[in-house]
This record gives structure tokens, C-alpha cells and sequence, in this order.
């Protein structure tokens, strides 16, 4: 345990504590069940008890209302960026409308092409992606099925503060922000997330799919890319990623016991804080990538005047028990990622390593 | 530990127990990591190594050529069976064989057909999946891309005892018997298994696939459905199951202790022969779905005179601490799955306990 380190991965991330505990004790046999969680049968009551435990709790958690599914898929965020046209425009002959503001909307809009036709509405890349557009600037195509957003681009650090105000049912990349923050489900056609940020292990991915939604699947498609037979079979068209589900619930409980959403909300931004407050009492030392109102409370992506700064910055924090600080290795400098499960001391602990390595170095 | 019971779930399945106490051991942290592997990125160094050290026990305890690429996938055999025919014949314009033995390769032969062209060369059904074809029954498609066998039926136990003769490379779903015996691996065009039957926890794939059948996949395809790309980024094209990978490093770490595939053959051929002998023995009590001489040395599916001493034998089972002994529900009767982490002791308290039940039964 003393081995541990403030582990500021973006992805696969830093996991609360308690929930590696309650994993670790159960490892070798769950309670009732006489083998591991990796061993029962997807078919077993007690996987099935965990299912359905894992759902009420996202339900719960994220408010999702009843005419909304919710399903534990494998294959990251880059399948869903390919099933969600494959599904919803392909055979229906519609156009849908992307936003790009960042890698992972670019990537997303570039899947989504060999799906069907997409109308790219906005694009930052002239800017560097350093913002998200205001609402006044996205006008939707008419007779689009969705307009597209990633809520968090990971990498640049740039964030939607709040949902956009479109005349579209939103299809939204949630992976690095899932339960950072209370959401208004009634917004979204389809929101999804990969696990490995905010959520549990790399392997599942959660999707959360209005039922209009869900029917528009064409009948042509193999049984694991279309929605509507995932659906219809609740994550259980074949084997689920049983491990990934059982962590996804123990990290949903402790998401409860923590006072849900808003609590946590809370808390991001307060530890967001610390780390921009500090970059900003830095006289320009550190330099943040994204605008200012569209700073990611999650992924915090900084540089420093040089890349050697970068570097000694990056190694003379392992002294600190500071890990992974390392930017994405598109982009480079330094991405601190403050997801739900990084306690405030990691947080404090890097603040002042930050302080302290600047007040040497500027 | 006490509490473990002998578990002959079809899958997710029994693991070796060395594997699952050092998962349990390194669940908080990774030695040198700081962190859990559940939460280390794929592309740090430690996770690198273990995706190395995993593929290297794959090529050395399978035998497989230069030429061939092992890709760990996500979305189970059903993706597969979709993925197969969408780069080998869907753009290609030609055909592929299938030979039907069972539930899984029907289902296989179903998924294909929304790609392509297929021609079922064999079907077992009026005998209702009893066997395998001899190899002078399977006549191939000129033309034909290949010929795809499930290896192994883990519903009705009925098991290739070796690969057939054919002018075609197979495609193979070993998916509930790799590892558990040499395979000559210059037959296979692709040789494919989800893992939480014999090879780890559910959520991974391993596929192993010459170098020619790589290069087939359209260029229009998305990129997660496109072997050519996950190829050549080596499994990371996206965050791959990362947990998943690292229990089947341990698991062929484990098998190599056990001095490779061909003592794990001997052992399992001799678990086998313990259930059919004390089955054979039983007068008819018991009876063997699969004809004598392609009976699954994995799976053992057999029932009882009728369906209420079927049940009774499920529950006096439990006592003795045998548990998932139930067929599959499409089926019924009983199915006890050997795998490699099955214990011969394990093997025989069921063969003792069957005996004891049919005196009684009888």
C-alpha cells in the first residue's frame, strides 16, 4: 500500500481505493458464489444481481429516465464512434451534424464518414482547439438525426461547460467526464462513455440510448453492431465484460456513499482549482492550453516555457510520489488528470510541487 | 479460500488459482507501477511489457510462425463471427465455407451471411449435432476463401479430435478448447478464441491470423472492425482490455509451469476419460449427447434417465460442493466443463459423486 502514487493517468485512471479493496478481498471468491468474479457465468444469479445493480445505479446517479436504455458494451469509444452511424444513418439515409473540438471529435467525424453523410457544423482547429463554440454559432442542418459533441476533449483539456443549446437531440462522447457532474439526460439521443477515465477498467463501455434511438437499427446488421439487438438482449446478446460491469458497480456504489453527483461536482471543481489558481499566480511559467471559460475541470493539459522544463519538471516530480503527468504524446508538455477517484491531497500534494518547482525554475 | 468451491461453469470459467492469488496479490498495486493495473495507461512501459510477455507465450506454447499476428480483441466470438466475413469476403466478392456442427458455428454461418456469400458444406442438424464430418464428407466451394469449424462445441460437447483435411486455410473458433492441446497451426487462415472459457476473463479475444488474411480487410471499413488497422498498431489502436490481457499472461505463464500444450493434452485427455469411463460404466443412467468417437475432452454434456433426476442431481451436487453443473438452457440436461484450471481432484469428487448418485438413482 505504501507503494501507491498520486496517479494522475488520463486513462486507464485512477480508481477510488475503497473499490480496489472491496475487488482485491473478493478476488478469490465472492461472497455466496464458491468462485472469483472472473469465474461465474454472465447467466449466474449473482452476475445478474450485479447487472441490474450497476444499472440502478447509473440510472440513479445520472438521473436517466425511463424511456432511456442503458447498456454495457465492449470495444472503447472508437466502435461507438463507428456503430453510432452505422446504426442511426447509415440505412436511413440521413445526414447527422458533428462538432469538432478537439482529437477525439475530429476522430469521431472521421469514422462517422464511412458511415453516411456528416455535416461538420463547427471546427477549431484554426484556433489550435482551444475553446467550444457558443451557441450562436452552431446552426444545424435541417433533416440532421443528431448533432455530435465530445463533452471533454481529454487531450486539449477543453471543456463544455454546460450542454449546447441546439434543436438537436445531442449524441455526446462523454469517456472522460462520465459522473464528473450532474447531466440533463433529456437532452441527449445517446450518451456514451468508455470506462477507463471516470468510470472503472479499460473493456467496457457504457451507452445510454433514448428508445427512438435504439428502434432505428437496420435489420441488416451482424447482432453485436446493431443497438436494437443489444438492447433487446440488456448487454446480454453474448458474454459481457462480467469483470468490468462488477468494478463499474463498485465504483457507482462509492459514487453514492460520496453524496452522488453534485457532491462530486463539488469537489472537481474545487481541486480544478487549485491547479489553474496556481498556473495562474505563475507569471506565465505555466501556460494552459484551453481558453480560459473552457478549461476541463478533469483534464488539466499544461506546458512549461521548454521542453526541458517539461522533462525535469515531469521527472523531479516522481521524487514526489507525482506520476503520469505526461501530456498525450500528440501534443506533449503536461496533462494533470483529476478524475472523480484522485483525492484532494493528490491534488494539493502536485499544487505544491507545482509552486514550489516554479518558484526554482522561473 | 475454504469457501471455494469446484466450479464446471462453461464460461466465464474456473481459473487456475496461482493466477487469480497473484492478481489478488498486485490488485492494489502493480510492483514498480505506483498504481493497480486496472489503472496504469496501455502505453506505459510496464503495461507494454506485459502485452509483450503475453504475446510471446501465445507464439511459443501455439507454435505459431513468423507470419502470423496475434491481436487481442474485444467483443467476444459473436464480433468475430461478424468481423471474419467483413474483411475475407465482403469486399472481395467471394465466398466462404462453413461447416455447421453445433450451435456456435450455426450462429457463425448466420452472422456471415449478412456479409457475404456462404455455402454450408456440412450441417449436422437431423442427427441433431452429434458429430463431426469425416473429412471425405467436406467437399469445398471453388473459389472459396476459406472454411471455418468451430473447433470445439462447448453445448453439445462435440469436439474435433483433429483439424480436418481440407484445400482451404481454416478459420477456426477455438474458443472453449485453446491451450488445451497442440495445434498445427499451418492450417489456420485465423485461429480465434474469447478467452473466459480457457484462456482468462471474458472481454478479450485473442486472434491469431496469417499475414495474407490480415491484408484482405477493406479499406472502407471503420477501424475497429478492420484487422488490417488493429494489426498494425498492434493491439492498441485503441485502449485495449487492458486487465484482461494481463490475466492471460498469467494464465500462459501458468501453462508453460505446467510444461506447455501437450502435457495440459495429456492431463485433460485423462480428466476426460474419469467422467465418459464412469459414465460408460452407468448402464445408461447417464447418457452422452456426442457420439463415442467425437466426444469433447472440455465439455461433458450428458443427462440423466429424466428431467426430474436432472434437477435432483444438481442440487445433492451442490452439497458435495460441485456446482455449475447445468447444460446450457437451450438444451438442458448437464454439461460439467474440464478446462485446463480444472483440477483433477476436482474431476474426480464429480466422478465419485456420479457414481454414488446412479447407485442410489438407478
Amino acid at each position: 500500500m505504501s507503494e501507491r502514487k498520486y496517479n494522475f493517468s488520463a486513462g486507464p485512471a485512477v480508481l477510488p481505493l475503497p473499490v480496489l479493496k472491496k475487488a482485491q478481498e473478493e478476488l478469490l471468491c465472492l461472497p455466496g458464489c464458491g468462485a472469483s468474479i472472473l469465474e461465474i457465468s454472465h447467466r449466474s444469479k449473482q452476475f445478474g444481481e450485479i447487472l441490474a445493480q450497476t444499472k440502478a445505479n447509473v440510472r440513479e446517479l445520472l438521473n436517466v429516465p425511463e424511456n432511456y436504455k442503458i447498456m454495457f458494451l465492449q470495444g472503447g469509444a472508437l466502435t461507438q464512434f463507428a456503430m453510432i452511424p452505422m446504426n442511426i444513418i447509415r440505412n436511413r439515409e440521413v445526414s447527422a451534424d458533428y462538432v469538432v473540438t478537439g482529437n477525439w471529435s475530429k476522430k469521431a467525424a472521421s469514422e462517422a464518414k464511412t458511415q453516411g453523410k456528416i455535416n461538420v457544423i463547427f471546427d477549431d482547429k484554426e484556433e489550435g482547439y482551444v475553446r467550444k463554440p457558443k451557441d450562436e454559432e452552431l446552426r444545424t442542418t435541417p433533416g440532421a438525426a443528431y448533432c455530435y459533441i465530445c463533452a471533454n476533449e481529454t487531450i486539449e483539456g477543453v471543456q463544455f461547460q454546460k450542454e449546447p443549446n441546439v434543436d438537436l437531440p445531442l449524441v455526446c462522447d462523454a469517456s472522460s467526464e462520465i459522473f464528473s457532474r450532474p447531466v440533463n439526460m433529456e437532452k441527449y439521443g445517446i450518451l456514451y462513455a468508455c470506462a477507463q477515465k471516470n468510470a472503472g477498467p479499460a473493456g467496457v463501455t457504457l451507452v445510454i440510448m433514448r428508445d427512438d434511438f435504439v428502434e432505428m437499427s437496420g435489420d441488416d446488421l451482424p447482432s453485436m453492431f446493431s443497438y436494437k439487438k443489444l438492447a433487446e438482449k440488456d448487454s446480454m446478446l453474448n458474454t459481457p465484460p462480467t469483470f468490468g460491469i462488477y468494478i463499474m458497480k463498485l465504483v457507482t456504489d462509492w459514487l453514492k456513499e460520496q453524496g452522488g453527483l453534485q457532491a462530486m461536482y463539488e469537489k472537481n471543481l474545487e481541486k480544478a482549482k487549485l491547479l489553474y489558481d496556481a498556473i495562474d499566480a505563475s507569471n506565465g511559467f505555466y501556460r494552459v492550453h484551453a481558453n480560459k471559460e473552457y478549461r476541463s475541470f478533469m483534464n488539466v493539459s499544461f506546458r512549461l516555457p521548454s521542453e526541458e522544463l517539461d522533462k525535469k519538471f515531469q521527472e523531479e516530480a516522481k521524487a514526489y510520489d507525482l506520476v503520469s503527468l505526461n501530456g498525450h504524446r500528440s501534443v506533449g508538455g503536461e496533462r494533470a488528470s483529476i478524475y472523480n477517484a484522485m483525492p484532494r491531497e493528490g491534488v494539493v500534494a502536485l499544487r505544491d510541487f507545482m509552486v514550489e518547482f516554479a518558484k526554482k525554475n522561473a
